[in-house]
């Protein structure tokens, strides 16, 4: 049965969730498929995430790994395939607990750097699980600055042979998924030298484990980099080569070949391998960064509606937390925010696609426009998402803190966003670097990419808003974004030519105005999630109750942001300290507003209980009751207590024989 | 060896490190104190936390009640007492991985709430470890809001016993630490009902395992609540009472007393019992939080000199990681607060030292205002300082995110002292109470707590400076935060106050209020502690290069909160758009000033390398080598893979059979 405080929430939305639910997908057909995949993934025991919060970091790699082999028979025995529709479903439903995602960036790695008989040789190899691949990259002196890699591969021209090395200990591979203790294969990334001359870095096909008996090859020592703070299902592993030989043909060779005698060729444009290291940026921000904070979202709102805390009034029964302003205050932003994210993605989507298409018809042009987007938003909206469900946690006090909760394991996968496939920081100066770029362009005249034509636009100007509800028009905040965007932008711009003509070196002076460059980043992808958001609600044709309420969600977001960072707005006086009394207020009284949707808009994500795995954020939101049943399953209870013979049997029998 | 990039830090300090380390400590004698106490417990392998980080909740449990049992022995060994110089560092040198802190808990308000028969029956037992006591008062239903317990205790006047039960399920003991698994009695929090009628809560020393075979006892049902986001070690624990019968005796009734025919008597005043919660609040503030954060700048900046990444400029070798402004601006403003919050803590030490002299001379007056800065200031440290920790973390990049690292272990157990002990956003509004009753009161000429005389000088005026150095003057930047604060605290009470008078009831008003109150609270400690920074810089008397470095820290700490809260200050035009571009420049200055020092900064803490227990934050920085080393003791290395059989290896064999 469902608490009655939770059930009464569901019976005032004023929309059909149900609509919400089918607009968020992309139309009914699709909740459908949606829906069809996550039941055939959950009535299956193999893929339970039961006992997950129990398990130690060889009970989940033992589990991801059976669920690796057990969903090539599922998604034979369903007729889901690669191209389906039902395929992008697959890894929400599984909630990503599962091996073998390298051999996937293994196989995509070949199929963009290989050649043709390349591809033809370990593809077909690679699909049907006759090796398991890895991709190994990183090291443990080297992240994000892959020109500074160390391992090296020397060309033998007697042989034909690469000669692949691990020199120095910071040179180790370290942090590639699936290489600990599964690889048999891996795409190994090293700076080739023929003849003492270094090549830059090259990829290589090496094998690291035997497909007999699984032991390490010869030349390989290889193992698992020990727990991290989540991710405990996957085998990150670090990998030292010494003096492995493969065949010349190991190397990937699409853009560039050795040829026998030593004689280095390059071929046709690399511009393309960045493409695909965009295309991953964008691809994990809906998975590994918006889902996730739905989740969130729907644990906590449902949470707030359900414990009741202090008295509102005296005399009166206790509130139920969400009542509370500061409770509000904490979760609807996140909530207006998990939309607005999804609404971005959406866009990106979309971006991306088209500019697929352009790069397929060879036209390049806009590749540094499509780098700076998903540097910029994978940073802007990783770091945010990632508050996000701090913030969540935090809000269900020592509940949250529970891993029985779900929020604790989201919260420390979600913080892993904001360091892989490209440092935060390091992103968002790429897309600083862009904007720069594109401002001085305008300024002098010269086009620009679409997106970034307003940085053109620089006039002073004051914000028109006379009273707190014409801070709910989305062309006054969109505007105020837009102008706080510029400013930024341009006077780092000017900082920078300043530093420069006062003798500053440029490599300084641009290090001197990184911290400014970093907000100036963030302001404009905040300025374009805004401005989409107000776009997706005024083109939005649904019920008038979700255009509504999905209006309420972009005012908030919008207002937010200019509550939570006032000093950018205020600066130039844009916006004036009487105005942001209106946006505050304004603000708090939205808060109000939605709080009487919260339940139905986090009903709408449509996550299974099964699927949160939270003892706190079930639909039925019997939170005590399921705390108290999952508690009894840990080992902690089922277990004999390990101390109690050793240490509290004597000490006990100790004290009581002195007695 | 030390890493030589490290070494060359050391070598260019500007101050003695052992000269700020005495100083810090409060004197060269208590150095040496606390370094014995260190060396004792470091050498003794029962307290190793080497394998801390593989370990599991039973694992660390285990270990925690071992640590628990051999520390009284080695207390005796070492001839340290409970009230000797040697005891508060204990726990620090454990780093607080230790069983048994309720039994302490339980001791204590047997002391405080009980009578002298009371304490003459129990304290020696307890002492003497002839029970394991606990202390249980929170509720799966009830936390923070003490009056809505929901535990009941019927006195039976037939018997002359209290009956005990758990009446709901929400109103189950939950997260009592020590009661999961280990204590034999806890102290219970129940409402007390005399001939139906109820006389709020009241204290219960009960009984619920036996001393014998420590089952549990009749009409209890207890257990371990499962794992959480840290504190594997502790047995936070749940409890179900059925009928459970304790003598009249068992009350503790230092306060009030059930007399045999059921009178009910209070007596004296219960003022003192919420004293024990504020000093408590302030005590975790050192081990608890600042600590932690120390250790997690010790590590993040160590491993930010020895990583170097990607060119400053090029042609030149890769740059250490400390010399980008955006690191420098991620590390050095928490190193800063490191300290300011070290000195607020011995203010607050003080003032507690003081105040507990006062309530033994029956002196109630100061308990409100204590009561106020334990509450604000136990939100605003901890708040400030988990974000500190997690930014340390990030910065860190994927090593961070490795549990060898030591950080993420920090972030976790940091992260709970947000919540405990009053959850944050309920302590800023106490706090916030207190500062709108003093405001009120000063602006009607009433005199107020010499802390908080400043409220009435409410003057609009505007900030003198007129380059960026007059922003390295404590006045100006000390006034700029009074001005905030006051500003804040005045504009929320005219706020609540025109509600009230325009018809809201007091109760809705206040909340309200309650988002801009929480910011007021935050502002008021914000300022007091960058006025306490730079009363400790004025007045030291030390060498001049601490001094000198101390006063960079103290400005870095005030134009950080000025920079990153710029909102606050330039809503009403004390700090104009111009002034703020001369604090950010000073800001941004001094990131390249303390630079030099940083590493000097936290070698002064004097955290030995087992204390840190970070494979990336060692004296020798050697981080390579040890992430490496340590990686090899995890159970995903030294055990069998448990995949391969079952899963891995009928993969494998199965495709090649296919062949």
């Amino acid at each position: 049965s469902v608490n009655p405080d939770l059930a009464s929430e569901r019976q005032t939305a004023s929309f059909s969730v149900e609509k919400l639910t089918a607009w968020l997908d992309g139309g009914v057909e699709l909740t459908r498929i949606r829906r069809a995949v996550v039941e055939a993934i959950e009535c299956d025991p193999v893929f339970s995430r039961e006992n997950q919060y129990f398990q130690s970091q060889n009970e989940r790699y033992e589990a991801a790994v059976r669920k690796a082999v057990h969903l090539q028979k599922k998604m034979h025995e369903m007729g889901w395939t690669e191209d389906g529709p039902e395929f992008k479903y697959i890894y929400r439903a599984l909630s990503g607990d599962i091996a073998f995602l390298l051999h996937r960036i293994f196989m995509r790695s070949i199929s963009v750097l290989g050649s043709d008989k390349q591809i033809a040789k370990w593809i077909p190899l690679a699909s049907q699980f006759q090796l398991i691949g890895s991709y190994a990259q990183t090291e443990l002196g080297h992240g994000t600055y892959l020109q500074g890699l160390e391992t090296t591969a020397v060309f033998d021209i007697a042989t034909q042979e690469f000669i692949l090395n691990t020199p120095k200990i910071s040179a180790m591979k370290w942090w590639p998924g699936d290489m600990g203790r599964s690889a048999t294969h891996t795409v190994v990334f090293a700076q080739l030298y023929i003849h003492g001359k270094c090549y830059g870095m090259h990829p290589f096909i090496v094998q690291i484990r035997s497909l007999q008996d699984h032991s390490l090859c010869p030349g390989i020592i290889a193992g698992d980099i020990g727990p991290k703070m989540s991710f405990e299902h996957i085998d990150n592993g670090y990998l030292m080569l010494q003096n492995v030989r493969v065949p010349r043909e190991n190397m990937l060779n699409k853009f560039c070949e050795v040829q026998p005698d030593g004689t280095y060729a390059r071929r046709g444009s690399q511009q393309i391998n960045y493409f695909t290291m965009t295309t991953v940026r964008i691809s994990l921000i809906s998975d590994e960064v918006i889902i996730p904070l739905m989740k969130a979202c729907t644990i906590a709102v449902r949470y707030s509606v359900v414990r009741r805390q202090s008295k509102l009034k005296p005399g009166e029964e206790e509130a139920k937390i969400l009542d509370y302003q500061t409770q509000q205050e904490k979760l609807l932003p996140q909530l207006a925010a998990a939309y607005a994210f999804h609404f971005i993605n959406n866009y990106l989507q979309e971006l991306f696609e088209k500019g697929y298409r352009e790069v397929q018809r060879k036209n390049f042009d806009t590749l540094p426009e499509l780098h700076a987007f998903s540097s910029g938003f994978k940073a802007m909206v990783s770091q945010y998402c990632t508050s996000a469900v701090e913030i969540c946690l935090r809000a269900c006090g020592g509940h949250g803190y529970s891993l029985l909760s779900g929020l604790p394991s989201l919260y420390t996968k979600i913080l892993a966003s904001c360091i892989y496939e490209g440092e935060n920081t390091v992103l968002l100066l790429q897309a600083a670097r862009f904007l720069n770029k594109c401002f001085v362009a305008a300024s002098a005249g010269r086009p620009v990419p679409p997106s970034v034509t307003y940085l053109a636009a620089v006039k002073p100007g004051k914000c028109p808003a006379n009273n707190k509800s014409d801070f709910l028009s989305p062309d006054i905040y969109t505007e105020a974004y837009q102008h706080t965007a510029v400013r930024l932008v341009s006077s780092t711009a000017a900082k920078l030519q300043d530093l420069i003509q006062s003798g500053v070196k440029k490599h300084d002076a641009w290090n001197q105005c990184t911290v400014q460059l970093v907000q100036a980043a963030k302001a404009h992808c905040h300025y374009i999630t805004v401005k989409n958001f107000a776009e997706t609600v005024e083109k939005l044709e649904t019920e008038a109750g979700i255009q509504k309420v999905m209006k309420h969600l972009c005012d908030l977001f919008a207002l937010h942001g200019i509550f939570s960072n006032a000093g950018v707005f205020l600066h130039d006086g844009y916006i004036s300290g009487a105005q942001m009394d209106m946006v505050t207020a304004s603000y708090l009284d939205l808060l109000a507003v939605i709080r009487n949707d919260a339940v139905p808009l986090v009903d709408a994500f449509d996550f299974t209980d099964k699927n949160l795995n939270s003892a706190l954020g079930s639909y039925d939101g019997q939170v005590y009751q399921r705390l108290y049943e999952w508690a009894q399953k840990s080992p902690t209870n089922t277990q004999v207590n390990p101390a109690y013979e050793k240490y509290l049997k004597p000490l006990l029998h100790n004290m009581r024989s002195k007695i």
